[in-house]
């Protein structure tokens, strides 16, 4: 899939992300297509591995050209030439940086107007609503006063988009609101740490909110590094809820107040969560789970149970355990 | 009270009520009034009865037509007539939106135009301030530069709206401060859930604000369902708290940043509440009572305690809990 | 170093102070150039001691004119004069208003203009950017949309601010970062409670950001009371973080989203805070801490360990004590 808000580098050899490295060129100086994830990469593209929680990836992956560390040499399939570098995620920093010089950054849309009405016919718009390039817009859709939409951001139909949003890097469906103060798609909160400094690395994914859902006020919601951050359909989130990178939420779920999100956990369809929560980082979290209000989650929870506490454990436990107490 | 924010339809007969539900039409098809909580109720409106939890307001009720369901049929006193169904809240919503039908969304509002400084005088005003119809401000009042003032808000003598501030569907009273970036009077994250889809029920309520308080940067407070969401005179509030609708906040209460509160608690007067407590839903505050920061309460506190913990607990008890950690 | 925000009155002298307290005046009416922090204090500045917590502060302070309690006079040096008073902070509050008496309240600024871009010729702007007097922004700045810069606000060079920011008794380093919605230099959360109703005391202290900050969306700062709030180089705040008054936090910190902090604590550098966590008021943490998410910080944590938990206590502790849970 194109990538709609970063323009990216064509051209890019495999020479040229060698050359980053300082490693000996190659002759078979080929066309890389792009950087992408394992499970995302097509043959052209090259991917990286970096932890063996990603074993699953590695063997299906398409991608013929897998940047690594020597220590995983041995998980390589045979059939893929490898690039080997001493910190994977720094290296597939700068690989990213290549192909998309663009999205290291964050600055406000230049390109922004105030909205001509001429070409958006079929909607309602508040005062002083700014509009970038290429901005699609639905038929009947509310756009609210003082609202900024960045170039190239695309709502389905029937969409209600409150006032003082801004929406940049992303894609809306049909039927979605997204409430008063809500800030969606800037780039995520992600750092290599260094002795000295810490560094930033790219953000070149963006937010995708599916169809009838309901984003609250003063949400914050981040977009991707290589991926995505995702909102399912149906899904419902009350106010100031916090959604970092690359983030994944299934279907009709419902999502309470003040919850937030660390980056990467990925989340069931119909799964509650209580006002408060926190989901840690990279963590899975199945179908129809319920999570009471104010619980920390920092492990895995299986579908179709209910947990609360801090640490998050089985509700009954949680109650058996502050029985007592008063 | 008449409903300031909210236009009611006249003219529903109990026949219309009745036809909701399929169920067979009445001789003596009266008008109804309105629909509203028990103990709000006069005696031409329709109110209903779904927890034994209310049978205290069941007991008071001036209303002389109780929807509930056959179960309670019981404790409805002879002298009332009932109307049975099989899920009593979701038709309360039905009822409510045959009243109420423009309730069930929340529209930016589409009557707002740069403000008339000639039809305020005895205001200080910022820039790009935006009102609505029919709304009201008192004297020597200041609101902030980019905020936004919906139709029908009353807002008191010698209060200061902040900038970037959204007021929808509330009453401000006098020598309130209302600060950057709050959003106040959106409809509230409800719904009657569902097999396949959630539906949200209608809010009619609105957000009264009393005398002397102040509402902090980026708070959000909903409006009630069907009563309104109260915050008491004196009472302040710290930067990002969340209000969820139906919350009752008393007198001369501190609440502290980052403080959550889910959906109709009621808290009673000199309350103090540290950082990022949370309190559930549908409970019970007493006067006088401190909660330490990063609470979680999940039960009525009586009047005159201080807690602390997850769940909040007694701090004495939380303090020798933890005594040996470190 | 000269107060940017709050204009001084000159030519206090001491009996205008004993006169607030109806205190004897003296024969010797020397001026009084300002009232300061023990530890901030030159000679002819008022300071204050109200606990025994600040002893080390009272031995080395410069200010030769001490007001306190007549319960501590035996800590104050003989060198020093005393004012003694019943309740040391409610006075010291009335002091500061007798120097700064508009420092007591937060009304928007009305000096506020559309930014005239021949004055910023170094910078991109975008749209609706207001900007009041005396606003100094450095070359190659970015400044996005609807955003309020107020009065006497200095930002260094490179420093990109996004869109709907509102920055008032700030100064802002070099390339550093402010994302979309964040709002810093408002007055702090503060009070005096009394029986029947709570006091504010005077802000005059300001925020003060390093150089390559980043300030997370929708983040809340408020500036000092008497000192500045700060946030050290290098240190990044992700989104709908909140830092109360006269909080200092060090260099090169982490700081994860949601994340709270009451007031006047003070935080090492190179500290990694998780998600949600809340650091109680007046604590210590040290350098090189690490907080995990949603922990409870309720006392003072040495450098160089790890946290978690509510209470916050060792790591490995906590992960024992939690061990056996599912």
């Amino acid at each position: 899939m194109k990538n709609l808000f970063f323009k990216k580098k064509i051209n890019i050899k495999i020479n040229d992300i060698l050359n980053l490295f300082k490693l000996k060129k190659i002759k078979k100086n080929i066309l890389i297509n792009d950087i992408k994830e394992l499970d995302q990469a097509t043959k052209n593209d090259i991917s990286f591995f970096h932890s063996i929680n990603y074993l699953d990836s590695l063997i299906i992956t398409k991608s013929n050209l897998i940047l690594t560390n020597k220590k995983f040499a041995k998980f390589i399939p045979n059939n893929k030439k490898s690039i080997f570098v001493d910190n994977v995620l720094p290296s597939v920093a700068k690989i990213t940086t290549l192909f998309y010089p663009e999205a290291m950054d964050d600055i406000f849309d230049k390109k922004i107007m105030p909205i001509k009405k001429k070409l958006f016919k079929n909607i309602q718009l508040g005062r002083n609503v700014l509009t970038g390039k290429n901005v699609k817009i639905g038929k009947n859709c509310f756009i609210g006063h003082n609202t900024i939409i960045e170039s190239n951001v695309l709502i389905g139909d029937n969409c209600q988009v409150g006032s003082n949003v801004i929406l940049k890097n992303c894609v809306i469906g049909n039927n979605t609101r997204i409430l008063d103060g809500a800030i969606i798609g800037k780039k995520g909160f992600g750092f290599l740490p260094g002795k000295i400094n810490n560094t930033r690395y790219p953000h070149i994914g963006s937010v995708v909110i599916g169809d009838n859902v309901e984003v609250g006020c003063n949400n914050t919601i981040d977009r991707g590094s290589l991926s995505n951050t995702i909102i399912g359909d149906g899904t419902f989130l009350d106010n100031q809820v916090h959604i970092a990178h690359n983030v994944k939420i299934g279907k009709n779920c419902i999502i309470t107040g003040q919850v937030g999100f660390a980056g990467s956990s990925s989340i069931g369809n119909r799964v509650m969560i209580g006002g408060q929560a926190g989901i840690s980082g990279h963590l899975k979290v199945g179908d129809n789970v319920q999570i009471g209000g104010g619980s920390g989650v920092i492990k895995n929870i299986p579908s179709n149970t209910k947990v609360m506490g801090y640490p998050a454990r089985n509700i009954r436990k949680f109650i058996k355990e502050n029985k007592t107490n008063d």
